[in-house]
């Protein structure tokens, strides 16, 4: 067992590699002084270059080699296949694409990235119509290289959420569609008596900080593994199962963005903490996917935060801690506030209900650019029109609208559809969770949603990588990704808060 | 010259890999939580090892083999050569001490380090004892494995200060003990009337920061490349010329702590961040030595912000930023009591006259440790002997005396001096930059102090590595090392101090 040993060694430098580049990364969004940008792109790129070496280098391939007996033998569950499994998965992917079109992409994405805010500064699509179709040329083009089973953008997919497939995924979105949108229709019709104007009482950045951190802390963020941050753009990183960082930014008269945000990163930050700590150094010691990733982001933000049952148990504790927005605040009254629909032209900041319309309007675009039924050129106007469709409203200009997000410019094609699965994936398992622990108003208004995390321990964060997104769902629920769920839940919900 | 090309892309690698290195142990110093340890430690020794083959390695030697006629036919002052001569120091040293004697060394020095922290809570020399003889012989094997001329505690101070020479540290200390202890006897029988009590006056922890920094701006240390954090330790990193961080801590009621903490490590960030930009990302793109860089902080913190100049010019601002404790004194009070001569057991808090003598004592007995004419056991009886010679007292116990420090508990054989010559080069250099400036105490009484660093820069800190510290001071200054300038400087600031 000499390879094995050898492997697990080149494996651990490729891992130790990745927290330096994660911390290289996170520095600069967090701490790096302006000028220090030029170097930090040169470190990160050596950095990246040598575990790129190490993943794709003849060494790798004839440990991988001599090792095919030995996987074979292990049983399903064993952490060793499931390294070798990963590392060879990881190997042929990169190992297909030159290096050529690994720098000619890397050039193209620094010029779209850009060309795209320069376009999103004049809102002007024009702008960037080119080099979105360069990225969705690289994109084919990656796929090609890659290979992929009936569909191209099968490809492009695996690289977010192993093994999904275009087909399931038209699927479970069409299901989605057409059971959420009569509720959407008839929440938009119904009257609302609610005073949003309580969700922009001035609320200092350090009293936001204090009860975000409270939560984040009984929910199982402890300090001594993590720390949260300030940054434009709020993140999760981690550099190991033991080292979680979370950042968040503070709006002072709007308090929701940095609670609401520091709780989805503290859901992503106990997914990695939760990892099985004999997975440390190893390829398997990260969450499975970025779908999975988001259920648990959402679940905390969403599901336990934006709860009835959750301002009955932190309603008191947040009119003690910000008297100046919540001490004449009933729990429901917060809970209202928080949970409001809007027809609003920004993803980010969308609503659970009007969200996954947004992603299902990216994915049914990316696909038609992707398979080349739709033009760039036409790309705004199809937008404004699926806009109208979903949410009736219409962009009043591109940057308000098709340019609103970093992805494309970044040559993230095959992502978005990730944020729905998120959602999906989330209230399936949920109600699996459910299933053992009963009521899970009653956990959470009697402060226990720390159990909740705990079933998801057991059952979703322990085991890394070592299944994939869709083998992890079917042994965590009993059965596949499945919208009926989430539409149960969308339903219930918004029913309840509009009074429907 | 395609050799060259290659040459400068390993070099870059190993520059990238550096600055990745830095940035992990600044953070473990200042933001990592207490559990990342284990990970961080896995992940520096992985960035190591990296960088450690890359510098030994086959490519490596071969480029420089290739290049030796090229590196003949350049000009003494071409940076290309001083990169392949840098590199080939490097590569040589390296690559004489086998992996196995590194990894001896490196558990050994864990070993000590553990030990010695045991050994200075119970204060008790005896648990230390065996990990120094450790210590000692390593340094000694390790001195036989790199080579040397003449003395092989020569090749352990050529780690720290590149060709320097026992032989004329002996003999430049020699001369600074003479002409310095009968004043610093003269100093101690003079009569003391200072109030040094408006040290202790509290002063909060942000403007201690505030005041600190606004000096620091005011030398050059802009936030465009720099910050400032807290540590227990305070140190100044930087992980490119425009990415300088430095770190202090906060006694809230001893100021001195925090300001002259910050001048000094802003000296040391002000050399990095003044060598010339086209060395960035060499092995030139450092101070020369850590006496030349001791030099630099030490003129930073003591030749200019502990001069009554300073203090005619700073004092009204101090009383402005912190008038709890300076609104009621003058800059005479200011400067006389941070400039206290005092009998002290600890050489980090010594003042500029008592601070060599501490050194001298490390240096001495070290060299008597590591020649083997002193047995380790007899230390603590030879160190206690020693501060009763040079500083007339003794310490109560071993933790006070002979464990203070941590430098020989990390292996850190042949550092000592470099505090002390940082002293001397600091004096020989500003008496060099005061002919070409004219009047120092006039400029830094008029807020001119940046143009004492901007003579340093031109002198000095443009060259990084390029030169070694015995070429860049006579180069700088027209002449070799010389206790002489020092030994004025004391006796002129003192006697006037003391009024003798």
């Amino acid at each position: 067992m000499e390879q094995l040993k050898e492997l697990k060694h080149l494996i651990g430098q490729i891992s130790d590699l990745g927290g330096a580049m994660g911390l290289l990364s996170w520095d600069q969004e967090t701490y790096m002084p302006p000028k220090g940008a030029e170097a930090r792109a040169q470190q990160m790129a050596t950095l990246a270059r040598i575990s790129h070496e190490l993943m794709t280098g003849e060494k790798m391939g004839g440990l991988l080699e001599d090792l095919k007996g030995f996987e074979e033998q292990q049983a399903a569950d064993s952490m060793d296949a499931a390294m070798i499994r990963v590392a060879r998965r990881d190997h042929e992917k990169r190992t297909r694409i030159p290096v050529d079109f690994v720098e000619k992409a890397s050039l193209a994405r620094n010029r779209a990235h850009h060309a795209w805010i320069k376009a999103r500064q004049e809102s002007n699509f024009a702008l960037f119509q080119d080099n979105l179709q360069e990225m969705m040329d690289l994109a084919r083009e990656g796929a090609e290289l890659v290979g992929y089973e009936d569909h191209p953008y099968n490809a492009v997919l695996d690289d977010y959420e192993e093994d999904a497939k275009v087909s399931e995924i038209k699927t479970v979105f069409a299901s989605l569609r057409d059971q959420t949108l009569p509720l959407l229709r008839a929440v938009l019709d119904a009257g609302d008596a609610t005073d949003y104007s309580i969700l922009n009482r001035p609320l200092a950045a350090e009293k936001q900080k204090d009860f975000a951190l409270k939560v984040a802390r009984d929910l199982g963020l402890s300090p001594e593994f993590s720390r949260l941050d300030t940054t434009t753009h709020p993140f999760q990183t981690n550099f190991s199962i033991d080292d979680i960082r979370i950042t968040t930014r503070y709006d002072e008269t709007y308090w929701p963005t940095a609670l609401y945000g520091v709780w989805h990163e503290t859901g992503h930050g106990l997914y990695e903490h939760g990892v099985n700590p004999e997975l440390e150094r190893t390829n398997l010691a990260r969450g499975t996917s970025l779908g999975i990733h988001e259920s648990q982001s959402r679940m905390v933000e969403n599901m336990i935060c934006r709860s009835r049952a959750f301002w009955q148990h932190y309603g008191a504790d947040f009119s003690a801690a910000a008297p100046e927005v919540a001490a004449d605040l009933s729990a429901e009254e917060l809970y209202r506030a928080v949970n409001r629909v809007q027809q609003s032209l920004i993803r980010v900041e969308a609503d659970e209900l009007t969200y996954n319309f947004h992603i299902m309007l990216r994915f049914e675009l990316e696909l038609e650019l992707f398979e080349g039924t739709l033009a760039i050129k036409d790309l705004p106007e199809a937008w404004n029109q699926k806009m109208q469709d979903y949410l009736g409203i219409t962009p009043p200009n591109d940057a308000l609208g098709v340019l609103q997000d970093i992805h494309w410019s970044s040559g993230l094609i095959g992502y978005f559809p990730t944020y729905s699965l998120g959602n999906l994936y989330a209230c399936q398992l949920w109600n699996a969770a459910a299933q053992d622990l009963g009521d899970m108003d009653a956990l959470i208004a009697q402060g226990e949603a720390h159990k909740i995390i705990g079933w998801m321990r057991e059952n979703v964060h322990q085991y890394g990588k070592m299944y994939s997104p869709r083998e992890l769902i079917q042994k965590a629920t009993g059965a596949p990704l499945n919208a009926d769920h989430y539409v149960k839940y969308l339903n219930a919900k918004y029913r309840d808060v509009y009074g429907i």
